[in-house]
């Protein structure tokens, strides 16, 4: 039997149940896990605020593990064989079909219809696809990275799903050498978000978050200028804004922190003709009112969304962490470990903001 | 004695002075006013809806004229001397200063501080600023174009502000051939952006507007399906969107509308990984509601605002004229002429809707 | 049986040889060819000019035809099943594996080393994998489009595989409203290149080819300027486009000619601070001279090199023509057709020149 | 009496020359010079091989120095105006004209005709326009940077012209996080283009050069993989850049060599649909052989011309060097200081490769 921690449905306690071992199709792999990530966004899944998700589902998409078996040709990117007993992560995101006008003409390839996500949109009924589980079963076609002997399986977790996306944040930010650039929000993708600011050479990175253990981290993570949200004021932030940047406003600013309210001010923070991302945003709170005149269009703004991450993100930004996790020590982001019956903490630990990263370790065992 | 219109304050009728002729300061010039254009920004001028805007003012940025007089050295971007009797129009834009932060490092101009622009930032103490005059004082540093023989005054009247703010707008759209392209707006900025989409080559352009008149020009300028504002539901609207792009939503949208509502039914219509430019909210109406989850983030949206125009614009948006006026006819947006002291009738015509563009003739006399 | 032209191997001519009619796999079809286009690849392919080709090999990359047999799920691009008898065309590129690092980390498609190309880089022992054939056998993967009614089969081959190159040679040359464009090579890719420049609102289009029937077509497809490469001068050509551009050459050039000297002669017209594409080199003529300093580092040029086409390209020619062949005529290109066992004066049709577009019709008997 | 160094015409030694000390015109300054750089421009200036320079010539195009005199409305880009006293340096670029079609239609305001550089394209009859020189006068308009009590005189000019020049090559380069670039040549331009490259988080950087001390200061700068050009077969530096890439040659070069022979070299060394950078040819070395097919048309590449640079590269130059001189000390880079009477071997020693950097220091006096 394979243990494994579900949610049931929406608003329900996560609970352990078992699973018959998987036979392995042709092409397929098994990876036992020795780290999966617990996301804001499993959060957001345990209260039914994702649309289009299954129950009962395993929750997980970042996932660091070891591999168990593997069936016929399984091969990375470089085109080598998986095999047994090697470190390895994946890409969540798979079952893009590669045949549609999203993937073929638009090339918007997170948009694609048939794209499906480990841990969030498949239902446990369908399999081990998830990362709370003692094994995850992955089916022919997910992309498997190797990891090379100088990242360590904590480094690679504590980077997570937040890295990677913050990746793909920053692509679109367009960072000039000698920017003024704010975060906003101080989770593992705001605090990536720093890190990746910080490689692009910009003049000063002023982070925006809270509580005190994410503030540090963002310290450590590169941030210069840093503003605690639960105790400073809206007047107050932008103060400081304006006089960290000569009274001009950031170059860029990046939403990482998943508050509607931070749209509204994220766009005052930001100069004219400057860019605001938004990838924070993966959850509806429901509307916000923004000022079409004062804040796009006087502003001469561009302003970019973010929806996802494909194989491009997840690969470079594993390179990143090789390169550079001397500097930025992802791994001391995991402020929390939990067993697998310890699901329902390690939810908690992250809803309160008391941890800067948890993590379930399924193999642990209670003393 | 020079004759001009003049809002003397906000919601206060247009009213007809006298000026003393101006003498020119070296490196100046006097245009005799051919046509100057009636502008939605004149409507709100004369309703106090701007900021930093001087009283009493001369209103009038899009100007076609003859060179009255010219002192010294007065060329155009080809170092071609300025000439009495040609004709000419200019950049209402002037007085950028070349030398701050925002011209020289940010290279946002049309967000310099010094900027200044006739008929708009220009109080009628200061000399003649605005077209709604029989004469403009062309300041040293004002750039002047000289109107090639092939491009009548009317044409470049016809074009007005609204085509090289078009031809902003369309620059920031990044249209791809065979794009599907939404402008929302029928009015001299709309009607522009419609022509200028169709010289991109795109595979449908859909326009929304109203009144019945300017649909017909919509229609003229290259519309391919014309949605009328007035007389179908949002719901009806997002179906023939939808109907007219395979049930994708369009590649593009350019708000050109000036209603801040028209903002929430632009970021629905534009497809996933689509592009929005937002150039016709020129004043403030106040907030709107948007979702920054499901209307920017989800939607891996770009979002650009547009502001002000440069020489550039201006420049090209003649060429444009001179080589495809024929397709266009852009004197055939001209609905309406009046004479100086018919001001307040020509700004009753666009408020209403009723003019597609009204003209002031300041040498037209009743009969 | 089956007929089908066979190029045996380099310098030998081409001959008719009989293939049995093969059973189709799942995922397949079989396209019954109306129209093959004959190429100056394919004048390469009988030279032996191109690295890594295969012999014997069926000629013929641009098809289209009608479907004969489908086997099973064939779907296009919006997931619509292809049924027997409806026309077709498809993308020659397939084989490209969506797994390696080309595909997936530089996103550069067209270098995935896994990329076969019908035609071109498939052997005749492999099956009937080119269009100078009665049937074409589709693999299963192979990119398929169905054309509507308003497209006939002439006007797709007399696009053929030059217009979605010249798309994508258009993509990476970003013509701006109003720029002066030069399209060097009056072949079916510069041919289309000139209608494509046409359609993105340039203020002037200059061509450079030859001879005389491939000059009326530059004019048909929208050329303002014509220079005959045959009848002028280098310096005769410079004097031209310096007069077409007052006097700053021009913002864009394409390089679509094949002939190697073009490239420094392209480098001299481009403008400072302008772009050249070269998208014509498709076979190694050997080096040429060019000026690191003059032609490219003191131009602060941008030059861009083009390879191949993706299904993004097919797909957005095909809604191209569908919008805008009554503009271009594309099917009045197609100036010679021949049978299968005329493959030979096909070629030399179109290796002088005499020939704007040759056809192969597979089921043309001798009357 | 002012003392300057001045080239008397092509191929003379440079000789000390007594000049007046200039009355300021209103909104010019007079700078005490501290340091001026001597830089491989220098050494073509002297052989004579830069075209359009007028002869005598006071070389000196970056300058460090103290604000000895102000006249009137001195400001910088802040609008704070100069006095006396204050450390400031200069952009050598002036003159360029804000109204030509260059300036305000292409935006490419390096190719300005009316732009000057000082030290380079200034005569010496026309003022102290050069910085071997006590004193540089700057003219009215000339872009002044005041210096931050936190950057050294020597920091400033050990990053000298190279810097910004590297800045402006480093925007054009469009690295991306966890890129592999190459930097081809070790000189000033060279070292800052390394310098700014590992601030945009690159994988891996590459350098190419020569001699030993300049390689030293590669390292420095963050290079990765050193190549010495001079100790290397070019197969043997192909072999090393497969062998950092896995195989598939760099993301970025970027050429800063000034030996046209390296673009050869560079555009092998480029992956497929990858990018180079051509800013070192900064003088005519006559044509090089390319093959347009092999190394551009079948790359996919993109190549990409810099020519000089504006204020915007020098402001943010200095901006980097603020953040980051902890990191890069650019001050260690200079290894040799002459005096004013040195400077034929101050020209030596940068012909030769000794210097690293080498400056002029016209306040010194022999002991």
């Amino acid at each position: 039997m394979v243990r494994a921690a579900v949610i049931p449905k929406p608003n329900r306690a996560v609970e352990v149940r078992g699973f018959a071992r998987p036979t392995l199709e042709e092409g397929a792999a098994l990876l036992r896990v020795t780290y999966s990530e617990v996301c804001g966004t499993d959060v957001y899944l345990q209260q039914g605020l994702l649309a289009e998700t299954p129950y009962p589902l395993i929750p997980g998409h970042a996932v660091v593990g070891e591999i168990e078996e593997v069936r016929g040709d399984v091969r990375d990117v470089y085109g080598e064989q998986l095999r047994e007993g090697e470190r390895a992560t994946f890409l969540d995101v798979h079952g893009t079909c590669g045949k549609c006008w999203y993937c073929l003409v638009a090339k918007a390839t997170t948009r694609c219809p048939s794209r499906k996500v480990y841990g969030i949109t498949c239902a446990a009924d369908d399999g081990l696809l998830g990362g709370w589980s003692e094994y995850v079963y992955l089916k022919p076609g997910v992309r498997i990275i190797r990891l090379p002997d100088s990242l360590s399986s904590e480094t690679v977790i504590g980077g997570g799903c937040g890295l990677p996306t913050a990746l793909h944040a920053i692509d679109r930010a367009d960072i000039s050498l000698a920017d003024t650039v704010l975060v906003q929000g101080t989770g593992p993708v705001g605090l990536s978000a720093i890190a990746l600011a910080r490689l692009r050479g910009p003049y000063t990175v002023i982070a925006i978050g809270a509580p005190e253990n994410r503030l540090e981290a963002a310290r450590r993570m590169g941030a210069d200028v840093i503003l605690d949200v639960e105790k400073t004021t809206l007047a107050e932030r932008e103060a400081a804004v304006l006089d960290a940047t000569q009274g001009r406003r950031v170059d860029v600013a990046i939403e990482a922190s998943g508050n509607p309210a931070a749209v509204g001010e994220g766009l005052d923070l930001v100069r004219d003709d400057g860019t605001y991302v938004i990838v924070g945003q993966y959850t509806d709170h429901g509307p916000v009112e923004i000022n079409p005149h004062t804040q796009i269009n006087k502003k001469h703004l561009d302003i970019r969304g973010v929806w996802g991450i494909d194989y491009s993100h997840l690969h470079r930004a594993l390179l990143i962490q090789e390169r550079y996790n001397d500097q930025f020590q992802w791994e001391r982001l995991i402020t929390h470990r939990f067993r697998l019956d310890e699901a329902n903490e390690a939810l908690d630990s992250v809803r309160s903001g008391e941890a800067v990263k948890a993590v379930i370790e399924p193999w642990k065992r209670a003393d």
